[in-house]
Order: structure tokens, then sequence, then C-alpha cells
């Protein structure tokens, strides 16, 4: 194979993000029966790699289910959780506020811990939520794309094992995973949502979940059917169970040339020259030094200073305010003629005050490509023909 | 571009279908913001070009979601009907069963008007039942991928306006869109759904529907929000009409790579060499030749002798009985040694009984191709091997 995708502007926004060469042949893989034994093991395969990449127990069930990363709320509101039951929502942008929209839209009741613009909230103020009332379950948005904020999961599952063992841990890992370390089993996750076009490398149209054994008891024991047909586990778990014993089966047709796509890039991920602890380094060593550059070039970060110092700004991505005087128009189009496009401010409180580059995937593991070097170096250029002087 | 795809077994199922090479280069497009000033006229246009090719009025509204066809029926239960509504289900095969189980998973009361394995509701049974109830919608499987059976929407569409004209018309066209003459306005088509891998020559991964006046009505009529946040028309209709205007607008990643796959077949199909009038016929005469060499062959449809005499026979596919003493062993693995892929029957009283040829998009319309004479040469010689004698 020496397919070479078409010459294109580079892609540094916090998702969809680059995709190999490799991964988009296979996207463009001849048609194939969803039932032939060609593809069975393809899925089957794809269905067994994903419990690795985000060290997840041998008893969750992975469930890919042609839809956007979007879909993954509506999996855990309609097939774990039952209307009316709580749930606990960890603010940090404009996607954990989704979760909570996701979440009511099915009858579960929500419960905010507000957190500013760039911030997180404390262990301490989780804690004391998970002692005042009784929640179903916790939502984590693992790195949240409107700010660049990470949230701590490891601890956050801990305090919630600590103070209210039978609620679940939900997390949002559609920016994070591949990007930012994440072991399931080990931190007590029960349920992950995430999707093909971040750190999975892969187009987008792949919603992608796991759930852990409680979450899968919490669906089994459910009073009532999930309301949803194309949704619902109770279709989808016998058809994933069978392609991953290497039998077909069929309930809705599956994005074939996706699922074909993620194949190769998990075997890149997980078997690749680059393993996936090195992988998560290099996004680190390219955060930093994304970060440092921005730093030096005297921009803030949307992430509060005091989460940049403990570990709270995701290695994924950076969210970066424009300095005084500047905005958008001046900077991003900019950019775009220049061939790198980066992405806009999408939280409420201030989408015009910052710009969001995405640091994962090809372009952080595959140093030849150059791709973070481009992108510093066309954006200092952009910011010195605006007029800006550090 | 000079891409073509790798050499592969040719696939005669009906659906997913052969795609073209230059569609599978589009679905191998370098990544794309869903929000670039490249992508959102694409997008534009595909949502232009749908209506086109069902002949949808102005005023209806395309609706193009990362999910599969089966979403389609999802999409019309939660959002143009409210739980408790009655619908009437013209029985035609497993997915007009599926689209009554989809509405009743949301709470819509579905009656069936049964017809047996390869037969349909006459258009006095369906003015029988309008006459006995009133019903809110009446789903019409355009064709029932499962037997090959064709519904005369066109008539049956104008003896509902003729008994109950308040009643909606749904169609579910995922294996009749771009292969079976299909005027929405025209006919009077409230809602239809469809997919992206059948006649529409995409691979697997988009459902797409197209809400008429009548069906944006009842959903923006409806008494409670729908009760589903990724499905939910209040989320998407403001995202698609935005791409149609020229802006971009977020809810969900849209699947960039499959919208680019679309846009190029929906050029092709519209505006390439063969226009789609001419592709309705070559569709039909591919038909005719197929159903005449099985014939010939000495084999029967699954579709019943009359219906197959007055147009209720699919053009876009063909479900053949075995030859008394043969079965599915016999025939599909040996075409598949031989490099040509059909289906199997599953049509639950039937499905060891038939298996299924789809012949549709590119595998009819080029005929330098040779699908069909492959398919057909390969199929009378696989059953002469197996002993069968016409």
């Amino acid at each position: 194979m020496t397919f070479q995708q078409a010459p294109h502007k580079l892609l540094m926004i916090p998702g969809p993000i680059e995709v190999a060469d490799d991964v988009l042949y296979e996207n463009a893989h001849p048609a194939m029966a969803h039932v032939s034994p060609e593809f069975v093991p393809i899925f089957g395969e794809v269905i067994k790699d994903l419990r690795k990449v985000v060290h997840a127990s041998a008893d969750s069930q992975p469930i890919l289910v042609a839809g956007s990363g979007t879909m993954g709320w509506d999996m855990a509101a309609v097939n774990v959780l039952q209307p009316g039951e709580e749930a606990l929502v960890l603010q940090t942008g404009y996607f954990s506020d989704g979760f909570a929209d996701a979440l009511e839209a099915y009858g579960v009741k929500t419960t905010k811990i507000e957190a500013p613009c760039g911030k997180r909230p404390s262990l301490d103020e989780v804690k004391s939520a998970l002692q005042q009332k009784k929640y179903r379950a916790v939502t984590i948005t693992h790195v949240d794309t409107s700010t660049g904020v990470l949230s701590d999961v490891k601890a956050v599952a801990a305090a919630v094992r600590e103070v209210s063992p039978e609620t679940l841990v939900f997390v949002d890992g559609v920016c994070s995973v591949a990007s930012e370390e994440l072991r399931l089993e080990e931190w007590g996750v029960d349920f992950l949502l995430t999707a093909s076009q971040k750190g999975l490398g892969c187009p987008p149209g792949l919603s992608i979940v796991i759930a852990g054994p409680r979450a899968l008891k919490a669906f089994e024991e459910r009073k009532t059917p999930p309301a949803t047909y194309y949704l619902s586990w109770k279709r989808w778990i016998p058809v994933l169970k069978a392609y991953e014993s290497g039998s077909p089966a069929y309930f809705g047709t599956p994005p074939t040339n996706l699922i074909y796509a993620l194949h190769k890039s998990l075997k890149t991920i997980l078997e690749g020259p680059t393993s996936l602890e090195q992988r998560l380094q290099k996004t680190k060593e390219a955060s930093d030094k994304v970060k440092k550059f921005v730093a030096d070039l005297g921009l803030k970060q949307l992430v509060a200073e005091e989460l940049q110092q403990s570990n709270g700004a995701a290695n994924g991505m950076t969210a970066v305010c424009y300095p005084n005087g500047l905005k958008a128009p001046d900077v991003l189009p900019k950019l775009a003629q220049r061939g790198v496009v980066l992405g806009a401010g999408i939280h409420k409180d201030t989408k015009d005050q910052y710009f969001r580059i995405g640091h994962m995937g090809v372009s952080v593991v595959e140093p030849a490509r150059n791709d973070i070097d481009k992108l510093l170096t066309n954006l200092k250029e952009v910011l010195a023909e605006a007029g800006y002087k550090p």
C-alpha cells in the first residue's frame, strides 16, 4: 500500500485530528459485507483492542455504534440510568454541561458542582456533595474540549468509592482516550464514552462506549426497558458479543469502513513502534512544548494557573487566550491562509477570548511530520504580523 | 486523482453495495475541521442534493446524522410521534417489523396489516384499516430488504390521503432511494428515512431522513420535548439549516469523510453521464435480466408470483429461493470462493430457503464493470457444481 492522502491544511484542532495515511486507506476499504468471514475477525479484534487502550477489565463490554461522541451521553442516560435517578455532574465546561443536558433529556435529575471557566470542582467539593445526597452516578469529563481542563479521574473515582461506593463513575473520554492516562479497571470507572476522531486517530462517525461490570449490572437490573431502539444495549450487546466470539450478528449495519480504519489505528497504538505508554509520554512532551512556547510568547492559558501547576491541564490540547487587543479574526483565518487550522473558543462565557490547539495522535507521535513546529512557528509569525509584541 | 481500491470480492448483496473508486477516495479525505470554510459548502450541497434525489419539496428538511439506517426509525418515533399515538404498519418482512418495534420502543402503539412472506398488504386492506381507526401515521417499507417486496408508495400514499388525510405517511427508503422511483412531494410522503450504503453508493455510517412540512409541523407542535438528546431535531435542525445557508454550527461532530463521499456520489447520481431517470431505468433493466436469468434456471423468487406481475418486486434486489435439495452452504460459500458475495435470507419464516442478490449503484450503472454477468455466470456454475439441473 502506497496511499498518500491529498495535500491539505494541517489540522491542529482538538479533534477531528490528522489521520495517518494507512488509516485513511482503510477508510477507503472496498465495500465488505458486514457479516462476511473477512470482516467478522476485524470487528472482533477492535472490540478486544479497545479494552487494552483504556485498561478495561475482561468482563467490560465495548459497544461501537455508528454515531458521534455526543451519542455516548445518550448511551449512558438511557441504558444505565433510569428516569428519576440522580446524577452529580462535575462542571468543567461546554462538554460537562452537555452530559448533564443529555441525562436530563431522559428524565435523569442532575446536580452540578459548578466551576468557573478554566477550573474544575475540587475533591473536597465532590466528597461534600456525595455526603449530602445519594447519587446513582457521577459524571466526569476527563478533558473538557472547550477549556482544556483535565480532570483527575483517578482521584475523583477514589473519592466516590470512599464516600459513596454504590455510586457509578461515568467518564467522558472523547478528548482523552489514547492521549491521557486512563485505567478503567484499576481506577474504578464504570462507564466510558469516546469517539473515533481524536486520540484514536480515525475519521469521525463512530460512537464508542465501554461498560464496566457495575454499569452492565445496572442495565440488566433496570425495571423498565430502555426508552430507545437504536441505542438499546438489549439490541447491541448480543451483536458485539457475537462478533467478539467470531460470529456475525445483525441489528443495524455497522460502519464497516470506519471499523477497518479503527482496526488499523488501534494496531498502531498498541503494537506500533511507539508503545501506548510512549504515546502518552510523547503527547505530554508535545503539550509541554506548546505550553512553554505560548507562555514564552507571553500568552495565558484558559486553564487556571493553579491547575496548570497540578496536572490539571490536558496533554492533548491547549486553550490559549488571545493577547490584549487581538481577536479570532486576527489569528485563526491568517493561520488558515498559511495552512494551519486551529479551533475557536466554545465556552459560553469566554468563547471570543481564546483559541484551541490540538496536539494528539500522529502529530505528536511522528516527529518527522514536524506538525508541532509548523504550528508554533506560524502562530508566532501570525501574532507578530497582527502587531503583537511579547 | 487516480485512486483505485484494493482487489476484492464482488459485493452483490442488497447493501452495503460496491462503492466507486472516486467515492472511496473521498472517504479517505484528509481530516477537515467540521466548521471549516472548505467543509461547510460541501455539507450544504449534500443537503440540497438529497432533496433532488427523492424530489422532496423545498420546505422539507433533510437531516443527516452519524448512524445507521435503523436510526431513522427512531428519528420518526421520537421526533414526529408522541407516546400513546397510533401507527399503522404495513407488513412486508423483517424491516417493516423493525419499524414497528422501533415505534413501540418509544411508546407509540402499532397495528400491523399482516402479509405472508413475499406479499404485501393490499390497498383495500389499507383503506379498510384506516376507516376502522384513526392513525397518526402509516409506515411503508418501500423495499423490504428481507424479501424484495416493493411497496406501491404512490398508491398507498394516495389511499391514505383519500381515506384519512390527516394521517402522516412514513416511508422506509433504506433499500429504495436512488434505485426505485420515489417522489416525496408529488406522492405526499411526509417522512423518509434512508442510509448511505445502498442506492446512494457510499460506505455505511450515515443515517439520512427527510422530514416534509407536515412532519415538521407535527414535531413543532408536540406537547413534550423528544425524549432523546442525540436524536432530537431541536438540536439538529438549526445545525442543518446553518450548513445549508453557508454557516457552520455544532451539535455533534458530523462524519466529515462520509459527507465528502456522499457529496461525490450525489454529484454522480444527479450530474453524471447517467441521469437519475436513466439510473432507475438501468436498475430496472439489470433487475429484469437477473430475474429472467434465475427464472430460466428454474428458480423461484421469494416475492409472490402475482406481485412479480404487478410491479411488486424490487428493482434493486432479488430474493431467490434455493431449488429443492440445495441449501445456503451449497451456494453462498462456493460463490464467495469464486469472488462473488451474495446475501443470506433473513425473513424469520423462511430464512434458510432463499438468498438475496443486490443490483444497485455502480454495479448496474457501469456496464463495463460486468458485475451482473460475473454474478450470473458464477451463480449458474455453482448451482451446476452442486448438482442442480434446471
